[in-house]
């Protein structure tokens, strides 16, 4: 059945498509009352509240889909402040013309992600508007962080190490080789790095700052850190884990990895003597047997990049659109 | 200047838009942190939770825009749990071609409607998609229930009145009024229902169920809390407070207000011992001049209407798209 104006006008269409499809996937007890808000029991610490919105195109894609996307952006979003993630609100703006069958494969991926990361899906929203079949998701996140937890971009030191979670740029090069028409292995990375971190944190490993590594790339988000934390990051080139299918890809359509999105990698920054025990931890852990320590944190400010040949590259932030657009 | 898909790539245009025109209206310290996820104290009780999606055309019309309906929208869903409204999220999905002026415009409408709300925007996103000037807004809210406070869709009883919070259909038919070019006085109601919320639950008001009546109208909403209950709810058509410009352009056009949408009332159902003194706090409080007991909860099932001439119409959910669609 195609979507139409009917189902987003919140009468007896906009409840069955709830019912029949969304509600179908995300059961459970708080979802199932369907009351304006949902109420949730308070855990203790500090509540973690995040929002993320989903555009991508195409909506399947090698390695995930929107739906699967949708819950681990944010759910990665609340554990890069240490949160545990509990709860999730999924809001969809659905474009007349879209199958329900879609929808439907959406909301499982979706219900299958928000599993293995944890989390329910307590309260949602359905619109439609006119279009061609395409569809935006929005999901917030709520989750709890226990009191004297403090991981935030502001508190790297200098003498930490760089720990990044795997490969760079897999999303980035599966998108793209999909709306290319470009026929290749490269999968999407994204995924929820719940049980990544949990391992961390249940080490007592000391994350100092953390970030996932989505929109923007690597580039971007360490010039952040770096800003925030008043520091200079250096990044050693021959460190930095690159598939070898989006090695080739990147390399023959001219990208810079550093500035290529992933949908399931975080960085982390903590100390120098704890490095080796959570790049171990990390590798032991569903969706880390890549990692590697790719840098250092010094006195200064910026990012720099030190080539396999001895020169420094100074990286900065995106400019511009950067390079073919993936969100 | 118009956004371009620069502005969603998550480089330094992005930052830009965010600071310049978000972060600008919105400051709070909690914001400021630019965080991956917001960390809010917790505050007791339990947590409200609720997501809702603005997706409305034109974006500015009489006594409102998206930026307050967005605001106002999802702090009314809160407050109908018997929430306090705290923080909430607001995320864009903006097409290409939109003026940064528009954006502007609807931030500062955002926030002085969450001024006015008493809630603060702890945390964002922005994404921009291909189209020509349309924007879309989710707010995601988070507010803190006292235990022991319990309202709820299911808990309408068998003798409680029905309280209207004021005129049916201001929002409804002051965007079809805008999008039909229609010249005419009507104003949307678009509001938070705060400081009206804070009257009843201070003055120790039973409330058992309440809805906002927004997309699908009081027929719709009451039909949900009639099924909720398993109660029997019955109108008196002649109670039902009406603006005289809405009647007049609601009957020109043939559009029943019961199921027109508003966007800044409430329907309550309370015990009738409480109902005059009810009236009285919703009456004095802002937005709540027209309020009126509009009819009974009685035992059996669905929604009837008694008309003026003493017959009985039933009232079901909105089916189908029903009437020109606002959202």
């Amino acid at each position: 059945m195609k979507i139409t104006l009917a189902e987003g006008a919140g009468g007896v269409s906009t409840a069955r498509l709830i019912s029949e499809v969304f509600a179908k996937h995300f059961q459970n007890p708080i979802l199932a009352g369907m009351e304006d808000a949902a109420l949730l029991p308070a855990e203790g610490g500090r509540i973690a509240f995040t929002t993320d919105s989903f555009v991508v195109t195409p909506l399947f894609f090698r390695g995930g889909d929107i739906g699967r996307l949708s819950v681990a952006g944010t759910v990665n979003d609340l554990l890069m402040r240490g949160a545990t993630p509990r709860y999730l609100t999924a809001a969809f703006i659905i474009e007349t013309g879209t199958d329900t069958e879609t929808l439907d494969r959406i909301a499982r991926s979706m219900a299958a992600t928000a599993k293995e990361a944890g989390v329910i899906i307590v309260a949602g929203d359905t619109k439609v508007v006119e279009g061609n079949g395409q569809v935006f998701i929005n999901t917030t996140g709520v989750g709890f962080v226990p009191d004297g937890l403090e991981i935030s971009a502001s508190r790297a030191k200098t003498g930490d190490i760089v720990l990044l979670s795997g490969t760079l740029g897999d999303h980035h090069a599966a998108l793209l080789s999909a709306r290319m028409g470009i026929e290749n292995a490269i999968e999407s990375d994204a995924a929820p790095l719940t049980a990544m971190m949990q391992a961390l944190l249940s080490a007592g490993i000391h994350l100092h700052a953390m970030r996932d590594v989505t929109r923007g790339g690597l580039g971007t988000v360490l010039t952040e850190l770096a800003e925030a934390s008043e520091v200079r990051i250096e990044l050693k080139e021959e460190a930095l884990p690159l598939a070898p299918a989006v090695k080739s890809f990147s390399g023959l359509l001219g990208l810079p990895p550093l500035y290529m999105g992933n949908e399931g990698k975080l960085v982390a920054l903590l100390p120098a003597e704890e490095g080796e025990r959570a790049l171990e931890l990390v590798r032991s852990s569903p969706y880390g047997e890549n990692a590697a320590i790719i840098g250092t944190v010094t006195t200064g400010e910026g990012v720099i990049l030190r080539t396999a040949l001895g020169g420094i590259r100074r990286v900065g932030p995106l400019v511009g659109e950067g390079l073919p657009r993936i969100c």
